[in-house]
């Protein structure tokens, strides 16, 4: 990260470091283009009616208010004020609505974009951060083949970066449906309450989420019992998926004719479907596993989270599920189903702990040297050739002598060095051609700006592994 | 402009609209790389102490605070408080000061990002807005080339954005210390008065301007008439540019042997540099203009704005200069000079006034048909084995009459439809071959996923003009 960062939460990348950042952003659009999904930005700015109405994180927004306004920011209530998004499916559930009229439905969009969180600024995370999400987006109704297939992007997307040095991803799914349905079913009525519970599990442990299922969300010694055997199955084999959420019916007594059963049933037959599927695409990229709840009240079917082999620090990485009642429009709804991947927090562990890095700093593949500032116009027209045919070109910045300008294609990474013919004819450093040094290699040749072209690896930037951990 | 925008100011822009915009910013990143330009982003936010130092816009921003501080804004002055940047410049200066240790210098850098304005929400005007900005920043000192070499490389830029439609552009170059050295010599002292006043020429004419250079800037007749003639000057001929300069300086009488002669000589140098050099690369596309004044009190040096042909409506689309002290540290100083293209207000004229489109909303060239649900793993298979071979590739949201789903990639624009062979053998419809119909020239043939590719004209997203005005 840039050394200097003054503002602690708000990332900024020496320029080293945004060729991974740029890397990985080219690479996601271009797997979310490979599926067909339309690039939308959206603006950074929403009213604050929006902002408040939905999400976990409603509470950590940043508002605006204009220079001129300052002292009576509290004139105008919230609801009407303007504040940063805090995320990209508020904002696209908008535009959705909005814009329906021109869009073409089922509407799958991709959009990587800043988004920010007015964390307090001692809590060290991140407070403007990069997403890239897809979601898909029904006009009125929305198949539940999207909640199959969009985590299948995002793995294979992942996997894309895996040539960066990025773990293997595992997406881990749950639904809503299926976790309703069961607590429901074993007589429990404080379904967001037992959610929000059970999503303790990692960090507290069975016994105390017990303990709290008791105390906060009116669950006897069974029904707590219940709904951690729940959480316990996890698979990536819907058979075994299958067989073990009928044994848990089973061992609690589940009626099976009952409306909580059938939702039940209705959730799991989606996860199996995606479990199934995915198996046969990509073995061992998503799991079945029934402790995930996701925090956000907005989900209503498939939730997902996804994890790095050998990261578990990192929490999720990609987390998303299908919210049916996030975007209306009088009686039409619009559902969706989507996933967000924390970009900033992905590229910060890729180069920080994976140890990616650009291969060179310079976007530049040669830099014409400059024999004295007389002669600059020829050295800026080599360049010119180059450039028309698609070679990255810099000019040294001065004339000073030689070893200095290698010096600055060097610290920039750049790997070759062109010499135009010298100026001072009949001299000692006389040099009637133009050469070209490769200053990794230390071959030189002569070449000519119209034909010229890098060797292959030294062609363009590329990321690499400088260490592993 | 995506129709339901419902934030005047916030413009958001339709799926095919966006495909224009990022085609913008893919083709200017482009042209920035050829020339060795690094690739920065600035985080969007910065402190109140930094965005109220300088600039005429600093009246304009937008301050933040988290939900949390409502009611408690005021309690943090200013200058403590975070505000969203206006420009990319400011961000530049403050991130080299920070990262001096770890830049290479001269340090060019590329970078594309919104920016936002705390405009009154009548004026019309964009609050947000994206600025592609090219600098080259010193440590300590700066070649004075760059000033001949930045605005040629804007230059190039604009011609590529050429092939969406946009007409041609001039660069019009002054330089602040050939101005300020003239104005000097005779006699006058209010120098930011003057170019203020001067700056108003093509709004409120000459007869106005010489009155108000003798209210507000302490001119007498002969002095307004000078500034007057000076702004007169606009030649793309280094020469004439030298001789009506001195023409100028013997008809009012100033002293060659005085400091502000000298001033304005250092001034015209470069001027006339830029002007030669542009005639002999890019003939037409610079011209020498003194009445460009620009508004921002830090430029030093050169100052540039740009016109398209045929657009004087639209004002500058394409501003900057060069800065000796915007950034520092210490003693030490951090010179630089660049240009910023207003890509939003670039963008809007494109598609409503030149009438630019993308050819299709959908990055897709092909949908593959799906039979019926129970075969929409088959016709995923097709779609993988063609993405795998890098063809963006959809697949039918349903399993409709076969008629619907070509409307649905109709509606897309996706040019081809895919059917793979049909489920039920010894109908009357079954085909039992892959087939692959043009659904806009209405051929059809046989393909096989692992070989079949689309005809040249139907690979890609591409840029066309539907009307021009």
């Amino acid at each position: 990260m840039a050394k200097g960062a003054s503002l602690s939460g708000f990332p900024e990348w020496l320029p080293q470091e945004r060729v991974v950042e740029q890397k990985i952003i080219d690479t996601l659009r271009q797997v979310f283009e490979l599926h067909g999904f339309l690039g939308i930005e959206t603006r950074a700015i929403e009213q604050g009616s929006s902002l408040l109405k939905k999400g976990e994180t409603s509470k950590e927004i940043y508002l605006l208010s204009r220079l001129q306004e300052v002292g009576h920011e509290s004139d105008t209530p919230i609801e009407n004020r303007l504040g940063l998004h805090f995320d990209l499916t508020v904002p696209l559930s908008r535009y959705v609505v909005e814009n329906s009229g021109s869009l073409v439905f089922p509407f799958k969009r991709w959009q990587i974009q800043k988004v920010w969180r007015g964390e307090r600024p001692q809590e060290g995370r991140f407070r403007e951060f990069v997403q890239a999400d897809i979601d898909v987006v029904g006009n009125g109704e929305l198949a539940e083949h999207y909640e199959v297939e969009l985590p299948l992007v995002m793995v294979e997307a992942l996997e894309r970066l895996g040539e960066y040095g990025l773990p293997k991803a595992t997406v881990h799914v749950n639904n809503r449906k299926l976790s309703e349905g069961f607590y429901r079913a074993v007589g429990l009525t404080d379904v967001e309450g037992v959610l929000r519970e059970v999503d303790k599990l990692d960090k507290i442990g069975a016994d105390e989420v017990a303990t709290l299922l008791k105390s906060e969300c009116g669950a006897n010694e069974e029904q707590a019992a219940a709904c951690l055997d729940l959480a316990q199955i996890t698979t990536s084999d819907a058979h075994e998926l299958d067989v073990a959420f009928a044994q848990l019916c089973e061992k609690y007594g589940v009626d099976r004719s009952g409306e909580a059963y059938e939702l039940a049933q209705q959730g799991l037959d989606t996860l199996s479907h995606i479990v199934a599927d995915a198996a046969s695409i990509r073995p061992g990229a998503v799991v079945a596993d029934l402790k995930i709840a996701r925090g956000l009240d907005y989900y209503t079917g498939s939730v997902y989270e996804t994890f790095l082999d050998g990261a578990p620090q990192l929490g999720s990485i990609c987390s998303g599920g299908r919210y049916d009642n996030l975007a209306s429009q009088g009686k039409k709804k619009y559902p969706g189903v989507g996933l967000s991947i924390g970009l900033s927090r992905l590229l910060s562990y890729l180069l920080h702990t994976v140890g990616a890095q650009a291969s060179r700093q310079s976007p530049a593949a040669v830099m014409v040297a400059v024999w004295d500032e007389g002669s600059r116009d020829a050295s800026n027209a080599v360049a010119q050739a180059l450039r028309a045919r698609g070679i990255n070109t810099d000019v040294s910045p001065n004339s000073a002598k030689i070893g200095k300008q290698i010096k600055y294609a060097s610290k920039l990474g750049i790997p070759y060095v062109w010499f135009p013919p010298t100026v001072d004819e009949g001299t000692d450093s006389e040099q009637s051609s133009h050469q070209v040094k490769n200053i990794v290699t230390g071959e030189q040749v002569e070449a000519d700006s119209m034909s010229w072209i890098p060797d292959t690896v030294y062609a363009q930037q590329t990321i690499i592994e400088v260490h592993a951990e």
